[in-house]
């Protein structure tokens, strides 16, 4: 076996070739889950699959799987390498993409160096992992990890009024096989950071030795509308400026702590929102998250106190509706220090790290060994044609991932 | 002459029949000024103002005046009484329709009595008080003070594209008369407080001494989009954030002294709007109020102080933009003092007080001695179909008319 190595022009022509499909006239680049432009894109994907001599197999969620094995080592778990290739509105071309062609250029490196794998590898493109035209978010590994029926996810109605099923049958991917089918021995997925913490702290590797639980609420409060000018300041009930208190209260409750929770108020509505009208209701989000179960249900916890005070001191209803809750996930100990090893051998500096945003990963890890592997994101930037990571970067990432797999491919 | 007396029954009867004027078929009132339902409300008024006898003038912007003169007192200035007929969208049947069909009373009232004034007295119904379909609101006053063109005014567009002239042409109410031809030697006007310290003090006259200055300004806050899950809270330039600080300060600044100074935050805009990324735009407005000029400024410079603060400590960028300004009116002394009489009289618990919204009064103010008189507001609430006062409150606030004008009347 000759030394292991990523061909690196390849892996990086094929992300911007993959970069070009699906874009508008005005060259903003989108790719929906079972948009014409997916099925370009996993057009594409499968054609490199078959270029390189793997079985592609296809779930009825449109899973795509490019599968790697002998006649030696068929009856064993693969080894899955994966991500997804859908894209949110007007995105960048590395976001999911970059995982998926890596795990593909693996395969390939293990091949040209004549690597026999004691364990199938197989690399899979994972269905709208975006949840821009579908939610759930995640919805291809979801099902896979058995997390979704299948009947149930196929039916579901996307926001421009298409079901998922007949989009897919629509594109040719509504595939035969049952989705789970494949039962990976492990996981890795390599990803953008999608976050400043790797290119502020100078380091190559991030080693993901967990995912955020997130828990997504809505809040209303609802105060009453009076005259901007003749209701005195004491005698308001301003639903807008209760809002904006809960703003705050969280900000300097993040401030005041040293726990990594995150607080984000992106959503907000004033009704009436006219410049003269107290407002009578505010409507906004809040979106918490912490790598740890306790430190999240804590801070669900002191919101909601303070909602409450709130209601009291400013004689407002508050309402709250949860919109989505997910339980921190924590990845395979074994796998984040084989990352470790494998950046301290290509002399990648690193840190074990936490992942922000939700991932294809998370879902996997249900149902097998999992982690993930990031590089950093130039100005944290992602979801947006500004999305960048350095080439080396790149190549340093593929070159982590392909040591990984090939030490959890080697061993029985 | 006999004693003076409003008809009540009437004068109520007539409240009621304008308010059903403009009902669409969810019972909604609407009468825009220019509309088919505002021609409609003129023409029932146009009707009241003859069969009392008045000569109707109609002035180019569409203000309606009926006169009552006489060959011995047409050579001098008349008393005024005024105010607007047209209406917000779901509106209340009181709000400016109150004290113009009170206007007419009076007139009915000295009338009857037999009584004969030194000076023709005359009741008005400016054009578009409301503003909610031509700005500026206060428009026909505006215009009857020299404040703006007759041809900038008939130039106006709508909020639905219409010309303000052509809609007043089409509906007959583009008179001929040129704004300003009648110059009053007083005005009064009466109108419902639109707020809740009547009521809550358990008085029932306001004498309106002064109308709150007015700083209506557009803030507009910059900062960085960012993932809600990836990027710290120490990282982040969150615009949502700062906006909601510059409510808090509002408020804290308010409850911090004595003044009146009124602050609202009425309209709010987050941009991208979306439940997981950091606002890297929030938009919203300001209304700050005060009777007192010195005070108002020193508000707007907290403010202007404040958002410098801000704009460092949370790196964003702030751009605020001036979309209207009124100095504080200050009304004539000698007919607040002789609505305090009046109330005084009548056995009615008054105070002085300040109109904290805009008026017809505010704009004749600039070319003659002026004053309100307010009666209670229940709830405070107005610009609602919620809007009411007691019909022994309305009858109250027209007898104290009555008083004042006959006052007016007599002298030379």
């Amino acid at each position: 076996m000759t030394a292991l190595s990523i061909d690196a022009e390849r892996l990086i022509g094929r992300i911007r070739e993959l970069g070009e499909i699906g874009r508008d006239g005005d060259g903003r680049l989108t790719r929906l889950a079972g948009s014409d432009a997916d099925k370009a894109g996993r057009d594409r994907f499968v054609a490199w699959l078959r270029q390189a001599g793997l079985a592609v197999a296809i779930d009825r969620v449109g899973n795509i799987f490019g599968i790697w094995a002998s006649t030696d080592n068929a009856d064993k778990k693969p080894i899955l390498i994966g991500s997804h290739i859908d894209t949110v509105i007007d995105a960048g071309i590395f976001d999911g993409c970059y995982g998926v062609l890596s795990g593909l250029a693996v395969i390939e490196a293990l091949q040209a160096a004549g690597f026999i794998p004691a364990r199938p590898i197989a690399v899979a493109a994972f269905t709208n992992e975006e949840g821009v035209r579908y939610a759930p978010d995640m919805l291809g590994s979801l099902v896979h990890a058995g997390g979704l029926s299948t009947e149930a996810a196929l039916a579901i109605s996307g926001t421009d009024g298409t079901q998922l099923g007949a989009e897919l049958a629509r594109i040719g991917y509504a595939g035969a096989q049952e989705p789970g089918f494949l039962k990976p021995h492990a996981y890795v997925e390599l990803h953008i950071e999608q976050g400043p913490v790797l290119e502020r702290e100078g380091l190559r590797i991030g080693a993901v030795e967990n995912l955020q639980g997130i828990s997504w609420q809505r809040v209303t409060i609802d105060g009453e509308a009076n005259h901007a000018g003749t209701t005195p300041m004491s005698m308001r009930r301003d639903a807008g400026h209760a809002a904006a208190r809960v703003i705050t209260f969280l900000r300097d409750e993040a401030r005041g702590s040293n726990s990594p929770t995150v607080a984000t108020v992106g959503c907000m509505r004033f009704e009436p929102d006219a410049i003269n009208v107290i407002p009578s209701r505010a409507g906004f989000t809040v979106d918490l998250r912490d790598p740890d179960e306790q430190r999240l249900t804590a801070a669900e916890a002191a919101l909601s106190g303070y909602l409450d005070e709130l209601a009291a001191a400013e004689q407002v209803t508050i309402t709250v509706e949860r919109l989505a809750r997910f339980a921190p996930v924590a990845f395979d100990r074994t796998i984040v220090e084989l990352i470790e090893d494998a950046a301290r051998t290509h002399g990648l500096a690193a840190r074990r790290m936490t992942s922000g945003a939700g991932h294809d990963a998370q879902m996997i890890a249900r149902v097998a060994p999992s982690a993930m592997i990031f590089v950093p994101s130039i100005g944290g930037i992602s979801h947006s044609p500004r999305e960048r990571t350095n080439d080396a970067d790149l190549i340093a990432g593929a070159t982590v991932l392909l040591d990984v797999v090939a030490r959890l491919a080697a061993a029985e």
